[in-house]
């Protein structure tokens, strides 16, 4: 993998930071976050802006460009990444270390006197805005907008945002109609006295109205936004897949609706002025709710005394509740899930000791399995696809650049997850097809009982997810091993693989309290820089628990695996494990064998049903 | 218990918020919350303006009277002692409940359009008034600065504040001189580039210069401010206190010094004019800095471009790090603490059964023997001497009407601690001197479980105290049980009992990273309302551990319990100990016959040495 070449473009972008076509004044800095007009995690080609300017293309990262320097914030999971794929103009800022300054600090201490700092007012999030506006403003800068976005001026062969047609669900995949999610909506709405809602979350516009799209690679969704009033629904989108015959019955375009359910078909672009016209039209106490993460343009569209902002909206909480109609469907599609990678791991025993399968055939194998079951769509995210050191670069995606080769003397891990109609996967298995060391053994089985720990977790009602991270660290701690990253994150039901307003983190302090029917993943690793990776991922849905005293009828809660494929035994040292999580893994292995074995021998699959019986063998402590 | 008859006084109140003598312009509100102008958590009689106005004085409130309202905001420990306590004028506000509003949405909805709401700016902390005024502002209200404090004008017997002697503290108590600690913290400020630092926090004062004194019941401290320069010490100070030889000596108020360590003493009520002072004569880039928690006059003294603000003082975070000698006097202080506590539960133990000890006397019986041991000082807090019942009062304190007297049938919890010269200690123990339910064993032995997933926890340097916090809480949660407090807080060397920046809490995010040297309290608890409490509370020093892998270098870290009182072994469970919890209480027992048994044996108190070796038997598991 070699580093982008950047002088160049570098050298353009700070002509257009001077000229005044594009800025009334020049700017002395201009930030290039990482994100698109809707704070998307995954983004579009045409949004990867960052990633064209810098080379670096990891999926969190912001760059910062001023006269003399190139700058790029990234996290722990991106330093080796984003070091091999910038060239020598940048300066990483390894966020998360001591010595590293923040954004802001760093500005102030490279700016003259007096900067401005100039930034797409549509990208970067309202939140971010006043933080890092504040901070520049209290050295002497400013931050301003700067309405061209001058990233899309340099970038000659910038692709064509996407526009990709529909899929419509129906109530046996998300159990609840659009129509009654704008009344729960509208409830919301009026529980909190604001008018109208704006959503902006591209998986919120496709969870309200029970749509789904392919214009961003890896999550269904599709660029949109809509505004809901308390009598007016209005969706912001583009292209001729509003005439899809399906899509107009769905929305019931064409239908005789009560007015309050009548949508009114916007074009993408006009949301600006549509949101401006709403903002100048309300009346005194008419408020307009927005996420705090909104761009900072769609937040500034309404006065700042009609605005009301939360960190999660109503509807990012209501998405996160699983109905029953969800849940199974994301069961059926674990299942699924557990038979192509049943069929994976088996095909990899065999092949591996051959040599010649590489990180990329594995991964290919997999989707190919994958695709093999009912109502697949896509992947969910970029196969992680690794063996040996590679396994050490926490988000590595195979390239022909970085392709290793299987062998019987490396650790290989697998995190992958695909997107089902009716639901979304992501599981990460380590395996070793020779023999392991001692230390593999020992490390994996710390990172086991921390993912035991969890997700054998028993917790008050109302208890927030990061509370629990340090259960599944705490085996490592005890050798002084640990791993740099959270432990789990909330998965969407078809919809993105990463979704608020739950997780397990000690990064986060803001998550809302887990509650019954909320899925989230529990996967903590242990990362040897130079070696080798583990991470034991299971999807775990949150759902009530029986305790003796059950917190005084506050209710007591747990978690159960929807992630239903082996765990190596061959990696685990038994010694280590308690009698309680050497249970937990029999337990578990049991219920692999009787769900997804059912659904191997349903398919005919009976080699692979066979590697599975074998895999879930009981383990045995030896007393 | 009868409540505090407030008709005449609040009529008082309200015709002074009028009264051109005292406001510019009359205050329809009148805030008056519950601290000092330093922000002390514990105050003195002269400032308790809150429960002069109400008749409630528990240690947090904030009452606001208006022209038809009286209402009071207390959190859970004090809903009931608020009820109590205060009469029918007044509206109890329970924090944490879902229905209560805040002080600022209550305002709104109570005050006449275009209101002005009142409070003494020295008494409310800078970001507080910020929040409160900000939401006032957006309501179309003021909140107004009174310069006199309207409880002060019709309080006619209010108490003179306190100006009693001070107490020296020489290297072997401190280990670093005070003209050391104002070189490192000239150093901090040059790495910050700011010009001048404003001491604000009583305790902070003290230690700075190594002085303590008796303002405030159980803190150790004295009212002062301190205004450090690059090359300027001013100390703002009243009473011939600074007449005394032995403090002019320790300060060299009458050596030649360096222009630098000249201290200039001036009066304690001229801070805010010669702050004002110092902030009309700063140049540009000159700062200030002050804690974020400083109060709203002396902030508004610095023009704000002037200011800089942090949570946390350097001050503050080098005083919760302690240095050998301070380490060496916290474990001296201990030992003498663990003498005085052996003797009082020998003595208990005798005199329960005779049905004569009440809550009050063995509360006083604690203080006598405390009072026996070397350099005692003083109580570091009012003595949590509770039974039955009162034990599920999380901060009760007996008072006559409350007074229950301890019996063989029921739970006693003894929450207490001192001021030594040498150290401040917090001990809690939980005892039953007939025998204990099944349950009441059970119930304790998951707290204790708690106290020592904690206390031995093992985890890399830089861990905030709060991700150790569900480590206390993972055994009482299986069974479905859980406590509504915090697991510890920092405590302070011969200082205050509460210190900050660092604790064991689910509650804070803010605190800073534990590190070798920091002290904090490990204290779960279970309450059974209307039954008993449980709590075992050992104060623990930061130390760092020997682990197999080490973090990669990064460093790691445990806990040493300084507190080494027996642990009831009667109350445990011990089938529902697991064989590391089984040997961490035996070896805690050893640790403690081997040193408080040798200094018992020194001060010749021989009952008690027969009774802590009777207590420390090791435990047998049955395997």
């Amino acid at each position: 993998m070699s580093p982008k070449i950047t002088t160049e473009l570098l050298k353009q972008l700070r002509q257009v930071m001077r000229n005044p076509k594009y800025v009334q004044e020049p700017v002395q800095a201009y930030i290039v976050p990482s994100g698109d007009a809707h704070q998307s995690e995954y983004i579009a080609p045409c949004d990867c802006r960052r990633a064209f300017i810098s080379g670096f293309d990891g999926s969190a990262g912001t760059a910062i460009v001023t006269e003399q320097h190139a700058a790029m914030w990234t996290d722990g999971r991106y330093f080796l990444q984003a070091a091999h794929q910038m060239d020598n103009n940048w300066t990483l800022m390894k966020m998360g270390l001591k010595d590293t300054p923040t954004q802001e600090d760093w500005l102030v201490s490279v700016l003259p006197e007096g900067s401005k700092v100039g930034v797409d007012p549509f990208i970067i999030p309202a939140d971010q805005w006043k933080r890092m506006s504040k901070a520049l403003r209290s050295a002497g800068h400013d931050l301003v907008p700067v309405k061209e976005n001058l990233i899309d001026t340099i970038w000659t062969d910038c692709p064509q945002r996407p526009c990709k047609p529909l899929i419509t669900l129906d109530l046996s995949y998300t159990g609840v109609s659009w129509r009654d999610k704008i009344v729960a909506l509208r409830s919301k709405m009026a529980e909190r006295k604001v008018m109208w809602f704006v959503v902006t979350a591209l998986d919120e516009v496709a969870w309200l109205f029970n749509l789904r799209g392919s214009d961003v690679e890896y999550n269904p969704v599709f660029f949109a936004y809509a505004v809901i009033g308390m009598n007016t629904i209005r969706l912001f989108i583009d292209g001729d897949r509003m005439m899809d015959p399906t899509v107009r019955e769905h929305l019931q375009l064409d239908s005789t609706l009560e007015p309050e359910f009548k949508i009114q078909v916007l074009p993408y672009g006009s949301i600006l002025s549509e949101l401006q016209a709403v903002g100048a039209g309300l009346s005194p106490k008419e408020k307009v709710w927005l996420s705090d993460k909104a761009s900072y343009a769609l937040t500034e569209a309404i006065p700042k005394a009609y605005r009301y902002l939360t960190p999660y909206t109503p509807i990012c909480i209501a998405k996160a509740v699983k109905n029953a109609a969800e849940t199974e469907g994301m069961r059926r599609a674990h299942i699924k899930d557990a038979v192509a990678l049943c069929e994976l791991f088996n095909w990899l025993e065999k092949e591996v000791p051959k040599g010649t399968v590489t990180e990329i055939i594995a991964a290919d194998k997999a989707e190919e399995f994958r695709s093999q079951q009912k109502d697949f769509v896509e992947l969910s995210f970029a196969t992680i696809s690794s063996t040996g050191p590679n396994g050490a670069i926490i988000h590595y995606k195979p390239v022909p650049e970085t392709n290793r080769t299987l062998s019987v003397n490396e650790i290989y891990l697998l995190d992958s997850g695909a997107q089902y109609k009716d639901g979304t996967t992501d599981v990460t298995r380590t395996m070793h097809f020779g023999t392991p060391s001692a230390y593999e053994k020992e490390c994996f089985t710390y990172v086991l009982k921390g993912h035991i720990a969890v997700s054998a977790a028993i917790f008050p009602n109302g208890t927030k997810g990061h509370l629990l991270d340090s259960f599944a660290r705490s085996a490592l701690w005890d050798c002084g091993l640990d791993y740099l990253h959270g432990t789990g994150h909330g998965v969407g039901s078809f919809l993105n693989v990463h979704e608020g307003p739950c997780g397990i983190s000690y990064k986060t302090f803001a998550d809302e309290p887990l509650e019954a029917g909320m899925i989230v993943s529990d996967e903590p690793g242990y990362y040897e820089d130079g070696s080798f990776g583990i991470r034991i991922e299971n999807v775990v849905l949150v759902i009530p628990a029986e305790t003796k005293y059950n917190f005084k009828n506050r209710g007591s809660l747990t978690f159960e695996p929807l992630t239903l494929v082996p765990i190596q035994t061959k990696m685990i040292d038994v010694n280590l494990l308690t009698e309680k999580e050497c249970n937990w893994v029999n337990e578990y292995h049991q219920k692999c064998r009787e769900v997804v074995g059912a659904e191997l021998e349903r398919q005919g699959r009976h080699e692979a049903l066979r590697w599975l019986l074998r895999e879930t063998e009981p383990l045995a402590r030896v007393q």
